[in-house]
């Protein structure tokens, strides 16, 4: 354990990196996944359960929980670690990009953005400095600085604008979260899919000065290939002894794509919840439990798996419990996904460690082709 | 392990009844509270934290299993052990309860009842036979007799009626079952509140001869009082060498009601259904958690008990989650509720062993009487 937060990186394989984030919370192995608690739960799994995934950090939602059940609640509580009882660390996003989906339930200025709430219409404002205090009272691990992320496809001027405005906003929430050992603040690139932009965030970002840096301003509807398109530049552009995490991605192939482009964290909702729409991710594809297929199929989920779901059930009850509606079809399924990210995980940091990603990758995507198991 | 089924009264105190259960699949400890696997899981429950909180065996609903995923595929699957991972003992009811309770979709005859599946209204047969055969694809450790249930308060002619229906079809379940070695059939008494009818159906049963002996037709709208006086004495009506069993009963207070005047086993979904509506039940009475007197409460449900609910979160946590319609709302309260179900029985087990179970009741009556802990 450590008194401060560290980043080292200990192995590359092309730009892959394998490296390790220490924290006084306990040490984060990257490539990391981080599953999304958005409510101070991910839901469906119990956070022991979480644990046992091989996930060594959470993600908690700004938004969600100023929300309900409110952060100076959860401070009263001791902290979200304390509340959500996840001892592990935790990195928490700004609110902006919930606040921005608002649509025309916000107002956005210079000084931040006026908002309502979806659960009961109250008024609320997030600024850099908001959002700062927010995620202090959380007691969040990994702070990210409160930024605007517009969608994609997007106008030039428009992206550049909000990207400039993200910067200003950049230096105000480095202002605001001062020097607080052990917790790290994150800044965030922006600039949509224009390469000049993204060095002109990043420049920004670099001269301010963070513990790590987020690639911001993706997976927000340019697809997949313009997506690997700004990741085949924008990591290079951010400082190499220093975390590079990538937001709100996403399906196992995106995620093989971004690590192989050098990107260290990722997060994304999609392992939790198609588990609870009856989507199960394994090493040959996805697999949709619903499906009649599976109504009489003794096999499991995915032969390759060592998680609960794979390791006590067959496809067949699988199936019988999403039809019925039962929560242990969400609760399993969840499982298995987040088990199977971490597995992923775990597979890409050893294939670096022994520089043989390119071979790993080959082989990632020569399983999947192959498709699911023949029908009994 | 045994080979066969067997039932040893250890110790008892004043009618209350000490024993256990030999299974192929296990010991049943009893007096046993058996959570209910309606669909084939307890709702919200893993297999292995149902076996954590204390259960020996579990229920399993014959007319729900038979309609889905259908008593055949279960067979195939290897049997409803396997189907849902539990290796432990499994009682299954008779169908005859909820088919009961379909009102106009059924048509009752001597042979049996044909109904219209609530699910999809396809059409299906129940009989005393066809019971036994879906009992045994399912491979139920403790087989239910197909009985008729009437609601009370009924007229006393319908009552015997019924009554003497359930008897004859008693008969035809014994000789269905036939003999098989390491699972027992249970018959079960009738009569309602009368005596002389609870008395005959005793007469009947034994005279055909069963494994063990349930009170039936109880718990249909009668009162907490009609159905302790019926427990005054019909369990005295039924061999003191075979198991005891209170069908679809109850709340904490029933339990022990029961327990106290000889009974043996009992179960009911309402440890599970109020975990999913956010009630509670603990030693001081029920704690409803959506009450916002619970929301910054930083003090645990009960803080005598030992479950993970209570060793890992707040009342402030639990109000959250429920508030905010998690899942795991109902995966912690649901094992809170299961969990001190079993306490429950686990206490009343060492009171009837060192002999003290009218001093144990007082005691269980004065710690509710103090109502819950005091708000903040």
């Amino acid at each position: 354990m450590t008194d401060r937060f560290s980043f080292d990186v200990t192995a590359t394989s092309g730009k892959a990196r394998l490296g390790v984030i220490q924290t006084p919370r306990g040490e984060v192995r990257t490539p990391a996944f981080m599953p999304v608690g958005t409510a101070a739960t991910v839901k469906a799994m119990l956070p022991e359960s979480v644990a046992a995934t091989g996930a060594d950090i959470l993600l908690g939602n700004t938004y969600h929980l100023m929300l309900r059940p409110g952060a100076d609640r959860v401070a009263n509580q001791g902290g979200l670690h304390h509340f959500m009882n996840w001892e592990k660390p935790i990195l928490t996003d700004s609110g902006g990009f919930q606040v921005m989906s608002l649509a025309e339930l916000r107002k956005l200025t210079e000084d931040g953005v006026r908002f309502k709430s979806h659960i009961d219409g109250s008024e609320h404002m997030l600024s850099p400095e908001r959002s700062m205090e927010i995620q202090e009272l959380l007691g969040s691990d990994i702070v990210m600085c409160f930024d605007e992320c517009p969608a994609l496809p997007g106008d030039r001027a428009q992206i550049a604008e909000s990207m400039r405005l993200s910067m200003r906003w950049a230096a105000r929430s480095r202002e605001a979260f001062g020097d607080r050992p052990g917790h790290a603040l994150f800044g965030i690139q922006q600039g949509g899919l224009e390469r000049d932009l993204r060095e002109e965030s990043a420049e920004a970002l670099i001269s301010i000065g963070f513990d790590g840096y987020a690639v911001g301003g993706l997976a927000v509807g340019e697809g997949q290939e313009a997506m690997l398109g700004v990741l085949d530049f924008a990591p290079d552009m951010l400082p190499a002894d220093k975390p590079r995490y990538l937001m709100v991605v996403g399906k196992p192939d995106d995620i093989v794509g971004a690590v192989k482009r050098g990107i260290d964290m990722m997060d994304c909702v999609l392992p939790s919840r198609s588990g609870r729409t009856g989507q199960a991710f394994t090493r040959r594809g996805v697999v949709n439990i619903k499906n009649a297929r599976h109504a009489d199929d003794p096999r499991p989920l995915d032969e390759d798996c060592t998680c609960p779901a794979c390791t006590g059930y067959s496809r067949a009850y699988l199936h019988h419990l999403f039809r019925s509606g039962e929560i242990l079809s969400s609760m399993l399924l969840t499982w298995h996904n987040l088990h199977y990210y971490q597995d992923l995980m775990a597979e890409m940091r050893a294939a670096i460690a022994e520089d043989r990603f390119a071979a790993w990758e080959a082989g990632f995507y020569e399983q999947r082709a192959m498709g699911d198991i023949a029908p009994l």
